[in-house]
């Protein structure tokens, strides 16, 4: 059972933040809101999105799992207006979606969860260095990155913030202290990571004021920030690649 | 004899109306305004418009009839501004239109009217219901059943006005009652038409507030409107497609 | 020896009015600020440029020359917002280039100047007819002459400015008297140019107030504006294309 309403907003920026590592997904949901957790397919980058009851103007659910097409729920989002809010209601007995705004209504099939790639266990990995950064400080040096190359450097030096790229006669470099910083816990850091995820992810990321970035050496990066106006927590763990060439 | 002063807008929207359906149209003059009518060349829908004198900022013409190249005159109206006014000044003996817009003049050869398609006769129809609903709500609805199908019902259930589409998997409806819409004259109705029609009528008809449409059961469809501050009417007419494969 | 701080907007307008006709150039340096001089490959147009200290908020440099790849310093300006000063630092011993913006430093290789297109010579031409005209007005009538045209005239007939173009069907023209110029010097002039090169050239032009021409009878145009709040000088010389075929 699943019946609810959300702010077209705010369903937008959930769904976005899941869809731009895969195409279909497992949404779990439970009395307190839903859950998504997803690896791309070249295993590199796992999502893992909540969204609480809170980011919802009326929420009722019972244990489930939906198995949703992103890329065509995506669609149906841009027929909804900033301001519209969206009615969910789940025909269990049909397997269909049915997503209302504005006198309009979309039955949308569900896919079998069974046929969507199992979710991945998230590790804990316990990283030296934590950042946080504006969203739009980030997103920044991911588009000077890319002008250069197709990986880029992220890592502490002493007091300081870098990422770094390199190319084969250029390169881009920023560099940002603990006050222009929201936040620097410094610690030895420097991973290598494809600026094809960072790229996606800062696209999202971006967008919000504060991004927190947990970083160490040659290990995976840990990116996560809050939507729906705080009742919506996304994680993004990105494998770094090994510099050895 | 053609000598006339209109705002860029209207002409505009008026050109616009009718280049959806056909690349070349025959113009007719009077000394009361100019009227146009045209069906698409696979004969599926048919556009007339008529632009009053009152339309236009100063306007003198006898009878007559120009060949037009709507696509040409379509690039011609982008070089002019929102406020600008054209001065349209047919040379006879050159079979040339001259526009005007400050300073610049543009020479238009004009087509032969002989080798335009014959304008149709407008059947005239008795459709039983009959509803006036708000253009950007059409388009809405047009926009969403896109998303499903090729192929969209209109119709009125009791006294509810709907549009309908039906994909292999998922489907899209808008449901309006008698409060939601301008006016809602019920009758039994319920007919299937080409989304690539309604597509482009509704981009041009979701600009207006109102749009009149009469409907009936597998007949044609019948959207009307005003453009040019109320002095111009467009008239779509779309046939239906039988629904029994 | 050269390091400088300037406003983005301004570094941008120069760039572009160079990067317009060639992908790479030689920057002359001195103490008095910076000149570019091009021909594009077809030694159809050349480009001079002139941008003095002033237009820039510090400017320290010794004479020099630094090959520049104009297409990539055009890429790093994106980065840059409206309001960001640009700190250039050249890197003598490593030839490079060292571009600043808000923490992101970008370093780029500099070209061997010796494998650039050699600089022109700007011949001076007497040219009877001066006309200062908008921007804005000069580039309408070139998007404009490209509806009909490759080709487009541009001369003075007595009190008159005018610019044609001349299709298989259709001809283009626009013609300004005295009190519609900034500035008119009567004389006689007809030359025929490339849209090409006016296209690119208009898009560049259009965003200034006033631009000054020079035209004669089958001769060079010449196209100069302002840049950089009046600090910088550009000026454009075009080929004419011999009309008796």
């Amino acid at each position: 059972m699943f019946k609810a309403v959300i702010g077209a907003e705010k369903l937008k920026e959930a769904i976005e933040s899941v869809s731009t590592l895969v195409e279909e997904a497992k949404l779990k949901l439970s009395p307190e809101g839903f859950s998504v957790r997803a690896v791309d397919p070249a295993n590199v980058a796992m999502v893992s999105l909540d969204l609480a009851r809170d980011a919802f103007d009326s929420f009722e659910a019972t244990d489930g799992e939906l198995g949703i097409d992103l890329t065509k729920l995506n669609g149906i989002m841009e027929m909804a207006d900033k301001g519209d809010g969206i009615e969910l209601d789940l025909d269990e007995t049909a397997h269909k979606l049915i997503l209302r705004m504005r006198g309009l209504s979309y039955t949308m099939s569900l896919l079998d969860p069974s046929s969507i790639r199992k979710e991945p266990k998230v590790p804990s990995l316990d990283l030296p260095a934590h950042i946080v950064i504006r969203g739009e400080d980030l997103k920044r040096a991911v588009k000077a990155a890319e002008k250069v190359s197709d990986y880029m450097s992220i890592g502490v030096r002493g007091e300081v913030f870098f990422m770094e790229a390199e190319g084969d006669t250029d390169n881009v470099q920023l560099e940002m202290t603990k006050d222009q910083l929201v936040e620097l816990k410094p610690g030895e850091a420097k991973s290598l990571f494809s600026l094809d995820y960072l790229t996606d992810i800062s696209r999202i990321a971006g967008k919000t004021p504060e991004v927190s970035i947990d970083v160490g050496r040659d290990y995976p990066l840990k990116i996560r920030f809050k939507i729906a106006d705080g009742h919506g927590d996304v994680s993004y763990m990105l494998a770094p690649r090994v510099e050895s060439e």
